[in-house]
C-alpha cells in the first residue's frame, strides 16, 4: 500500500477489500479494537472548517485509544502568519504519527504528503478529492447489498460539480455489471469524460429528468443537493426543484430493499419524513464512516509502506487557479503518470 | 430515572440526593473513579461559547478516564451549512456516549434528546434552564450547611432575569423551613409565579432593598449580577449600583458561618478584597461543579433508561419567538403534561 | 525549584542541565515515559492564538499519557465577558494539573501564577519572554554541539526586538568563552543594556552588516526574520534584504559543521532550498521542543515546590502601557528584587 491516502485509486480493490472487511470486525466487536492505537496521536488539520469530517477522525482515533491534536480554525493558526504549507506539515509530522487534512485548495493534501513524515490522510481538497467518504459509501453499500456488481445505483441532484457523486462513480469502474441512473437537469448532468469511462469499462447508464420515473428501478439511490443558484433562473428552480426531493410519496414507489444514501449534511433534497423510513440509511453511513476510518487509520499506521517517486517538470505548470501549486510556489510541477498532459496534484491540464 | 438531563426537575430528590452523594465520593476519593469512563466519549456541542461550562464538563469526562469531542465555535460547525438540528443530533449520538449541548434557544436541548440515541445533558439553553448550575450549588450548600431546610437564604442581584436564580428557588420549592430574601430592586425583583409558588410550599419570603439591612440575617447569599442597563437610567445606576455590591465592610455585618455563593463568572458585583474571606464559596462551588458533573455522567451511563413519551398537538403552538420550535420548524409542539396550557420545549404559553 | 516558569532566569544552571538531560532520555526513549502523567490535565489557555507552540505543548502532555483542556480563541473564552485574569486562573487552576498560558500583555504569565494553585507555564506574555522556547533553543545546541561554551554563535535578523534572541543571549550570559556575531542593520541591532551585561560577563562580540561576511566563522546561526516596516523605507529594504536571507549560496561558505536554527514559523528569510541542507536544524529543533515541554513538565508535577513570595508597593506602578497591571488594575505593584527601580511583572520601569 501506498503510505497516504490521497485519492481513492491509491487503494487497490483487494486492499479496499480488506480495510472493508476490518471496518466490519470493528463494527461488532469494537471492544477489540480498543488500545489499538494506544499511545498514539493524530492531527487534524483543518484548513477550512467541516465539523462532521473532523468529529469523525476524531471519534475514530478516540476508539482505538489513541489521542488528538489540531486545529480547525484556519485564521486562529499560525497560516494567519504566513508560514507555508511545507513547514507546518514538516513539523506537525514529526509531532504526531497521523495527519488528516483538510484545505480548500485543490491538490493541497498531496502536496502535505510529499513533506510529511507521517502518513497523510486527505479529508478533502477542495472540490477534488475526499476518499474516506468513497471508503465509507462503498462500505455503507457493502454491508446493506452484499455486493458491488449488478446493482442499479441512482444518483440524483448535481451530478456536474458534485465531489463525492464523480469519485463514487469511479470507484465503481472497477465493477461490472452494474446500471447506473442519473437523475438531474440537462446542464448539471454527469460531467463527459466521466460517461467516456463508463463506457470503456461497460457499464450501463441512462438519463432521467424526474426521480419519479426511476424509483421503481433503483437498488441504491445516492442523493446530493442541487444548490438554487446551480439552476438557469429562480423561475427555473421553482418549477423543477420538487422533481429532485426525495419525499414519502416517491418512497412508495421505490423497491422494499431500496437503500437511500447522503454524503450529509442534506438540506431540503430530503424530506424529514422519509428519515422515519427503514430504507433511508444515511444516519447509518455517517456512523459506518467511524469504523471506515478506525479501520484506515490501522491500516496506514501498522504497515510498512514504500515511498513515492514523483515526475517532476521543470517546463510545465498547471492551469487550474484552484490548485495547491498557484499558492505555495515552492512547488514543483509533477506530471500525472497516466496521462502526462494533467497535473498531479488537482489533475487538470498542464500549460 | 429518565434518560436525559434537560431541566432539574427531571431529577427526583431521591435521586438527587444520590448524585449528592457520589459527587461527595468522588470529591473525598477522585483516585477511585480515575477509570470508570474508560473508552466512553462525551460530545460537547456549545452552539454558543461558554468556555468555564465547557471546560467543567471536559474536566469532568476526563478525570473519569474518558475523552472528549465537541465544538465550540457556531459560525465553524455544519450549522452554518444549513443543518438541521435533528441531523447533527442523530449523527453526532451514533459517534459518542453522552452528549453536553449548550444553545441560545431555549427548548433546543429537549428537541436534541428527541432524536438523540444517547444521554443528553442541558448545558444551558438560552435564558431557559441550566439544570448542572443548579446542581451544583445544591451540592455546595448541603456540602457547607449539611442541610437544605432551616435555612436563611439571600439572593441578590437581578431576580427577575437570572435563570440560575429561578432554577435554584425551584429547586428549594421541595424543601421546607427556610426563609428567602429577595434583594433587588422593585422592577428585578422575582417574577410572581415563583413568589405564587413559594406561598404554596409555606415558604416564607421577604424583600430587601439592600444588602445591609439582611446581611446579618442569612446563612447563604447568592450573589448575581444587575447589568448596568437594567437600571431605569444612568442616574439610577449610579444612585443604586453600591447597594448591591458585596464588600468587606457588608461582609463584617454577616454571620461568621455565612456563605457567599456566585454562579460566576463575576464582573463587579462582589470586591475582590471578598475572594480572601473564608466565607467566600464561590470558587470551591466552581470546583465542586466537576465532582457534581462527574457523578451525573457515570450516573446517566450507568442507569437503564426508560424511553420517554410525549404530548403532541397539531393544533396549537408555542408563542416564544426565541422557542427552538420557532426556527427547526419540522418539531412537532409537545404540550407541558403539567400545565396543557404550555409548551414542553420551554414553558411559555402555546397558542 | 520554584513551582511556575515564568523566566527562564527561574531556572538555575544545574536545574537546567537536569531538565536538558531528561529531555534527551525522552527522545531516546520516549515508551519509558508514556504513562508517566497518566491522570493528570493540562489546561492550554491561550489568550492569543500561537498554533505551534499550543501543539507542542498538547503533544508533550499526551506523549506522557496525560490529557488536555483549553481555549485558544479569545473572543469565544468568559474573558469576552469581563471576567478578570484572577478568577479564570482560580477556577481552572482547580480543574486542573498544569496550566500553560499565552497572554498579549507583558506579565501576565507572573500574574497568573500569583492566584493559581497549581504551577503555570509562560508559553509567551507579549513581546515580553518564552522560556520554553529558550529551553528548546539551549537544548538543541547542547544536542548538536555537546556544550554550550568556546562558540561562536551568530544572530541574524531584527535583534532590537526579537524576543527569542533576548532571551537566548540572557540564558548565555550564564556561560563563557562564547563569541557572538550579531548581524543586523544599525538601527536593528541588540539594544545596549545586553551588551553592556555581555561586556560585565567577559564575553565577546562583534557587530556584521551582512551575513555572508561571518558565515565562515559561525558554529551555530541563530536566523529571524526583518519585518519590512523595520526598514528605514521600501527602497532600503529592496536593497538590504538580501543581505539577510540565508540561501544555499551563503550556506557554501559555512562550516561543515554549521547548526541553523529559527524560532519558526519562517517567512522568506530562509531560502526554501536550504531546508534540504543536512545543517539546518529548525525543524529538529521544533520536534526537540516537545521533548523539552515532556521533561518540563515531569518537573513541574513532580517536585515538591516551594511558595514564592513579593516585594509589594503601594506607591509605585509600571509604565509600561502593555503591562499587565494597566489592565487588571486589582494586580498590586511588585518591585523586582535585583532592581528595585522595576516591575517584577514586565522588567519596565516604575514610576
Amino acid at each position: 500500500m501506498v503510505k497516504h491516502l490521497i485519492d481513492f485509486n491509491d487503494i487497490s480493490v483487494e486492499r479496499w477489500e480488506k480495510i472493508h472487511k476490518l471496518a466490519v470486525d470493528i463494527k461488532n466487536n469494537p471492544e477489540k479494537y480498543a488500545e489499538e492505537c494506544k499511545g498514539k496521536i493524530l492531527a487534524t488539520l483543518f484548513y477550512e472548517p467541516s465539523t462532521r469530517t473532523m468529529l469523525s477522525f476524531q471519534t475514530a482515533m478516540l476508539r482505538l485509544g489513541g489521542s488528538v491534536i489540531g486545529f480547525d480554525n484556519p485564521s486562529n493558526s499560525s497560516v494567519s502568519k504566513g508560514e507555508n504549507l511545507k513547514d507546518t506539515i514538516a513539523i506537525v509530522s514529526s509531532y504526531v504519527d497521523l495527519l488528516v487534512m483538510r484545505h480548500p485548495l485543490e491538490g493541497a493534501a498531496m502536496a502535505a504528503s510529499m513533506f510529511s513524515s507521517k502518513p497523510v490522510i486527505n479529508a478533502g481538497d477542495g472540490g477534488h478529492l475526499h476518499p474516506t467518504q468513497t471508503l465509507t459509501d462503498l462500505t455503507t453499500i457493502m454491508l446493506e447489498k452484499g455486493k458491488l456488481t449488478g446493482l442499479n445505483i441512482g444518483f440524483c441532484g448535481d451530478l456536474k460539480n458534485g465531489r463525492t457523486v464523480h469519485s463514487l462513480l469511479k470507484a465503481f469502474l472497477r465493477y461490472k455489471g452494474n446500471k447506473f441512473y442519473f437523475i438531474s437537469t440537462k446542464k448539471l448532468n454527469i460531467p463527459d469524460y466521466l460517461l467516456e469511462k463508463l463506457k470503456e469499462t461497460d457499464n450501463e447508464f441512462v438519463f432521467a429528468e424526474t426521480l419519479e420515473e426511476c424509483m421503481g428501478d433503483i437498488d441504491v439511490l445516492y442523493m446530493t443537493r442541487i444548490q438554487r443558484e446551480r439552476f438557469d433562473s429562480e423561475k427555473e428552480y421553482l418549477k423543477q426543484k420538487g422533481v429532485f426531493i426525495l419525499d414519502t410519496e416517491k418512497m412508495e414507489k421505490a423497491k422494499k430493499d431500496l437503500i437511500v444514501l447522503h454524503p450529509l449534511p442534506k438540506v431540503d433534497e430530503i424530506d424529514i419524513e422519509v428519515d422515519d423510513d427503514p430504507r433511508a440509511k444515511y444516519f447509518e453511513q455517517a456512523e459506518n464512516g467511524v469504523y471506515v476510518r478506525m479501520a484506515l487509520i490501522m491500516t496506514l499506521l501498522s504497515e510498512n509502506n514504500e515511498e513515492l517517486s514523483y515526475n517532476f517538470s521543470e517546463k510545465r505548470e498547471c492551469s487550474n487557479p484552484k490548485c495547491i501549486t498557484q499558492t505555495e510556489r515552492y512547488l514543483k510541477t509533477v506530471v500525472d503518470e497516466d496521462d502526462r498532459e494533467f497535473c498531479k496534484y488537482c489533475n487538470h491540464k498542464l500549460i
